[in-house]
């Protein structure tokens, strides 16, 4: 992102936001919040516990790849505003490396906000290593 | 895949081990199995009710990724051995029309299978209609 | 692609069109051409010689990539019609085997067929083998 | 990249390298270069003119798609040895912004460097804009 688009709601509103527009996701799939939103980008977390783990004690992929799409989310409310119905067209994702329960933190950059598409990407950290990364891309509706 | 690698192992055999090695496959994340294996390919299916969902009422893009890593899964446990110790490198995913809850078969084709990498895509298939598609590597470690 | 949509420009008006719009394609980058358009896909070649060759003496990976690149835009033209100014958005790309000079053919799908964005995949074959697989996203400009 | 894995190679011995082993690189493709080698990364630029554009007189995505492949491959020279005969295993790139003739630079990161894979990805900048962005992954063979 070059143009750094200031966003629209604080850290506190996208997590009211998710909790009231999303309440399966922490009732069924843990402790994921947002924890800054900033101009350009979001952090967001996992707390994983033993729910997030897969055979061998570490986190799972489609763990990780909540993490990458709740932060493509967090990204499109906070930046492009809380009534946008918007959808993940496309995520590729590589595992890089094994990460235990814990803390997981995941460092989103907008890489492009347009009229109808929003491109991103998230670096994944555990323990200060990066153990994922992503690319994903959001269809935003068109506004009434 | 062309050249039709033969599988060692029966779908039955594979959904005892999916739910020996991996037990929290069904206990947190849902309905999960394999429901073919066959030369150069298996079938997968997720039983989609209210836990896979998404604001929309649709099942989820974290649910459908996981549909497409069990695939894959499926794919090098039933081809190259039960004790490969396995892990996805790389999944990309695209997302092109809404499911709902009901079966969901996910249609896997081995592209490769190498000694170390073997690289698979998946049609996933609601209701008579592609609703996503995935290609995706998985790293298979050194036979001891 | 589960409708299959119907093609709206025969195989040779294709190839007559990528040549007006689109001279550098084979002055440049060598011999690529559309070889079928039917409903819900075509097929493309590229006849690989020295120029398409990397060190070790096989196609390289960018010459692959536009074989790709072209199979969708084959499909966009031949399927959402001449006019279409559409762009490559995404494309994800496997290489899975090394491939020699020769006819090397990209067999495509299109996964779906929207107002603003076209999915498709690409499986790419020489000497009866898959050598390579991509998945791609064109963005379909608005008409006016 | 978390480790900071030092170059074995200068700038001035990549291009060399480049020069040696890939030929064809800047006689059929244009002007591909190395400009910066650094721990952990490297800076690659293509210096776009007539026969890198598309229709609309933009930068072509093969053109775009190449830089990314160099990029990852000067990594690999740089970072695993110039010995190493690796090979492009993965590549995912969205296109965000259409690019002008003019220097296009390539800013690449190691995400990981393993023994048998390093993963990388590259944002590519002109104009002061990011217009690309790509992950890969490139398979490293065994040291003899």
């Amino acid at each position: 992102m070059n143009e750094k688009a200031r966003p629209v709601l604080t850290t506190a509103e996208v997590n009211e936001l998710l909790a009231t527009i999303y309440p399966e996701l922490n009732a069924q799939l843990g402790s994921y919040q947002a924890v800054d939103v900033f101009p350009g980008g979001c952090t967001v977390r996992l707390n994983a516990d033993g729910r997030h783990l897969r055979p061998g004690g570490t986190v799972s992929g489609p763990s990780l790849f909540t993490l990458a799409d709740i932060g493509g989310y967090v990204c499109v409310l906070s930046h492009a505003g809380p009534d946008a119905l918007s959808v993940t067209t496309n995520i590729n994702i590589n595992f890089m490396r094994k990460a235990e329960a814990g803390p997981i933190d995941g460092h989103c950059r907008i890489l492009k906000l347009g009229r109808s598409l929003m491109v991103f990407d998230i670096d994944i950290v555990a323990g200060g290593q990066t153990v994922a990364h992503a690319t994903g891309t959001y269809s935003i509706p068109p506004k009434p």
